[in-house]
């Protein structure tokens, strides 16, 4: 007799990232979210797992001792498995269109973290910022359009957390002040975010690092 | 009585972009492994069009009138869409995460395409030579592991068809050239990308552009 067990079993995540938020916080948030387990592992051996890493990178994230590289992929991947976008095909893509429009601003400033030309760095930190506002005017629209108090209306997507940690990153670490008075209704994204009762929690409890 | 329809309807696709290759290449492969039919709109008044795309950028598609922007999650869409890519959860991330790899270098040169400083230019097309050989090698080993003919083994991804595209934006129109002698892996996937009945016959017939 064969005998199926039919129990799903949840796997085990590992995230390695470095001891700070960078580009693993929105994938921790959604991990607060979800109200998932997992190993929050900050590596201290760098030089000596940059080479076994699949990209030669980080955010690394291990699902039964498997890896998957990319921020933005494991983004995509922990958003579907647990459940956090709804909506038809196209509403997902447009959902994963905005996610890049952010994203591929905010990315331009990980590669400055160890840059030792003070010049360079501030003319990069410049160039986001100008970007930025312009995303955030765009954001602001799409908000208002859609009646938030999320950036889709009324359920919140990884967008959402993402959107959120890429000010942060820009506020906290880069010193970029960006004025939410004139953006009013990304504010209360924000907010809206912060005031999840797991990602409340989570905001509460999580380690204090530099960046 | 209520009737009703269960006919599933094929929606209307319009890829909207320049008469050129670039970012739109790759979905236009997608469409033609599919052999779906669409819209292959060659705009000719950017400046006019410019403010009413969703992120004030090319290529955006429109599924039923409704526009989706950003070249990648169109592509993640329409792979979808089309059943391009077979395989679990985790396995399609992965997919997800090596087609990021390669598209976060390839897009560097994107911005180039108007710029005047050619000193600039060479630098930027020299950093992504050297940054694309580096993935290159990574790719090698990949399908060597997977066994070929293409980067996941024997399946056809959406992943194909985008290093197929951007190998070839970097070679026809920046100038950079691969040995790829020492890339005979990745030299199979190319060579197998091309002869798919439904490719070659796009390759042979798509319109002749200067980029």
């Amino acid at each position: 007799m064969i005998m199926l067990d039919f129990t799903t079993k949840m796997p085990t995540y590992k995230l390695c990232y470095f001891n700070s938020r960078g580009l693993a916080e929105m994938i921790r948030l959604i991990f607060a979210e979800a109200n998932v387990e997992y190993e929050d592992h900050r590596l201290s051996d760098w030089v000596e797992l940059k080479p076994k890493m699949p990209f030669n990178t980080v955010p690394v994230l291990y699902v039964d001792g498997l890896a998957l590289g990319n921020s933005r992929a494991i983004m995509r991947y922990l958003s579907k498995e647990f459940g956090i976008n709804k909506g038809t095909p196209f509403e997902l893509a447009k959902i994963d269109s905005w996610f890049e429009y952010i994203m591929e601003t905010v990315t331009k400033l990980h590669p400055l973290y160890s840059e030792p030309d003070k010049e360079y760095k501030a003319s990069v930190v410049a160039k986001v910022e100008k970007e930025f506002q312009g995303k955030l005017q765009k954001l602001e629209e799409l908000v208002n359009t859609n009646g938030g108090p999320y950036v889709f209306g009324k359920n919140v997507t990884s967008l959402d957390f993402a959107l959120y940690n890429s000010i942060e990153v820009m506020e906290k670490i880069y010193g970029i002040k960006f004025d939410m008075k004139t953006y009013s209704a990304v504010n209360t994204v924000l907010t809206s975010v912060a005031s999840r009762p797991n990602i409340a929690k989570w905001l509460q409890n999580r380690p204090q690092t530099l960046h």
